[in-house]
């Protein structure tokens, strides 16, 4: 199959078989294609609970809108971006980019303070909206690594986020519930995955300049 | 290839080769994953303005900190997200569903009523914050389908959104310039493509509850 064919194969699952469980290999894959997803200046400024464990799965559930896919998937991936950017997250980076690519320290301590006063000094309602852009695209490296196993999935915008982060305990750690992706396998009585895929025309979306 | 190698493969190329130019078979191909991206109800709620002339690109890569990338590279794709949504954006979407599922549209009145109540009365800024996110998702798409075709790209967003907005003359038609990507071919000299990919571990990222 060619990457086409895993967007085609691709649809929101409204309705999980909650009898099917992810094998952890695949897991694990799913893991890696967000753990590769770029983000901007390299920072990774987020970290992703996934929630098994079912009576948390249907506390979840209350939280968002009762969607049946928070408690029948398989696995919750909940996308939390930072709210702020600590000088240890930059101090981190540094360190990793340089033993990573064997470089000495001090070669990036430049690009280092570079980081600090461009993002030290933001509000964290600029932070946050910065690093929520970013989760998507972790969330579509998800998406499309399921596709590519056979696994289904639903982004889920719906939800409240501040029940979602007392819940999870999370604004302790400046982290915010930005997205989320319920992945598991569909149900046969999902009437959606009959439906035609909805898209405007390429002419109604491209404009070459 | 499987998917996990697309993302490994992939970097933000930093030079491209400005001699060397995407096959317009395979500018159909990215388009086509942009056009099957998901979006939040499916309203796909954004434009994407592809750029190719020679001194359009040099005009804009003045607004984008100078980055070589901007100029050098083979094709611009510019996504721009709506910043209002319309009446007319939503009874669009819903004929098209109506025709593409072969629904009568009075079935789907209801859920484009509700559309409009939900979406009609947002203020631009949570528009605009909305419909942006859902940018990366298109924008991921585009990178995962350049790396299955061999083709280098580099998302950028160090640019003036203003700038770029007076210069596309996108204001009027109530979109925003939300992030850029420029593809191509990597030149040799792209000292950048033999560093090792910097990520932090698994464990520093996931939480298993």
């Amino acid at each position: 199959m060619d990457i086409i064919d895993y967007y085609k194969w691709r649809y929101a699952t409204k309705k999980f078989n909650p009898h099917k469980k992810i094998p952890i290999s695949d897991i694990e894959i799913i893991k890696e294609s967000i753990r590769l997803a770029p983000t901007s200046y390299g920072l990774q400024l987020f970290k992703v609970i996934i929630i098994e464990n079912q009576l948390k799965k249907e506390a979840l559930r209350k939280f968002s809108y009762n969607q049946s896919q928070v408690s029948d998937a398989s696995h919750l991936f909940i996308f939390c971006n930072s709210t702020k950017v600590f000088e240890k997250d930059i101090d981190s980076y540094i360190e990793n980019k340089s033993l990573s690519q064997e470089i000495p320290i001090e070669k990036n301590k430049g690009y280092g303070d570079f980081l600090k006063k461009t993002l030290l000094n933001k509000s964290s309602k600029e932070i946050s909206e910065w690093t929520k852009n970013q989760l998507y695209i972790a969330l579509t490296h998800l998406m499309t690594a399921c596709a590519s196993l056979k696994i289904d999935s639903c982004p889920i915008e719906g939800f409240d986020t501040s029940k979602y982060n007392d819940f999870l305990d999370i604004d302790k750690k400046s982290l915010s519930a930005g997205v989320v992706a319920a992945i598991g396998y569909r149900s046969e009585t999902d009437n959606s995955q009959y439906d035609k895929k909805v898209r405007k025309a390429t002419k109604d979306i491209f404009e070459i300049d």
